[in-house]
């Protein structure tokens, strides 16, 4: 039973996968009303988002606030129920609202240092003002360090106020 | 006469870029609903936007389409005007959605490629599909050679044009 609706499961994956891959060319009715793309792509509409890591690093600099950086892919089934319990969860909205810079982004960057341990989504990375990935920010797994699930999404906050104690930087 | 323009200019300028710079913290009301960012920010809400140029020179290789890179700033006046004719000009909006891998951006990248001759705003640059800036498409005015005004958005698209005609790879 539970193999019977995995399989069905992982059809279903698989459809949402291909038609992703296919997007930019074929999922759009040329004729139909698209929906404008929104730079939260639903990791909380009401967040102020950077657009590029660019932008990320300088608020972050100017504002002396930490960067949150969420790399998440749109049709990964892993990025997607990490990003509903993160849009719901009211704490994680505030904290990001007031304290952080936030960016989310379905490519990756060239900076390498954004992926101490591979490039695996949902990844969740924090960088100081200082301009240092703070990659002692870690997740619970030891094969996918800055990975998240829906159930330690209060080991996520307790992360952020983590980065938020920035890190001295020497006179 | 100039110089005295010229100074009102920059003081108009310098108003801008300070509000501009300001937004993410002043402009918005705290306890309000906000509006949803968009990655069109006016320029064409019915266009698939990239938001990092990694992202736009990934897509740009993917799909054998020229890249054009619209630099602009929320605030200033002539980045507003020109967004004005060029969301609403039909030919414009449907060539970029057909034959266009298209991005817009309010902080600079790090490529110095993507500044020939300055940061000036509006700007707009296209990149050939083999990852070589078009430094020849140019617009009209010798000191921002890639500034376009909304007179000039004849030219602009017979740009477009002129950067549909890829560059030949040496084989």
């Amino acid at each position: 039973m539970i193999r019977g609706l995995l399989s069905v499961l992982l059809v279903l994956v698989a459809v949402a996968v291909s038609s992703s891959l296919a997007k930019p060319e074929k999922n759009i009715a040329k004729r139909g009303k698209r929906i404008p793309q929104t730079l939260s792509r639903g990791w909380g509409d009401q967040l102020i988002w950077a657009q590029t890591y660019e932008e990320a690093l300088y608020w972050a600099r100017a504002q002396n606030k930490p960067l949150m950086v969420i790399f998440h892919l749109e049709d990964c089934p892993h990025s997607a129920s990490m990003k509903k319990v993160f849009a719901e969860d009211k704490d994680i909205q505030k904290v990001a609202d007031e304290d952080f810079i936030i960016l989310n982004l379905v490519y990756e960057t060239t900076d390498k240092h954004l992926s101490p341990d591979g490039q695996h989504v949902p990844r969740i990375i924090f960088v100081d003002p200082s301009m240092t990935v703070r990659a002692d920010i870690t997740g619970r797994y030891s094969n996918r360090m800055y990975a998240y699930e829906p159930s330690d999404i209060k080991l996520l906050l307790s992360n952020m106020q983590k980065a938020k104690k920035l890190l001295k930087t020497e006179l």
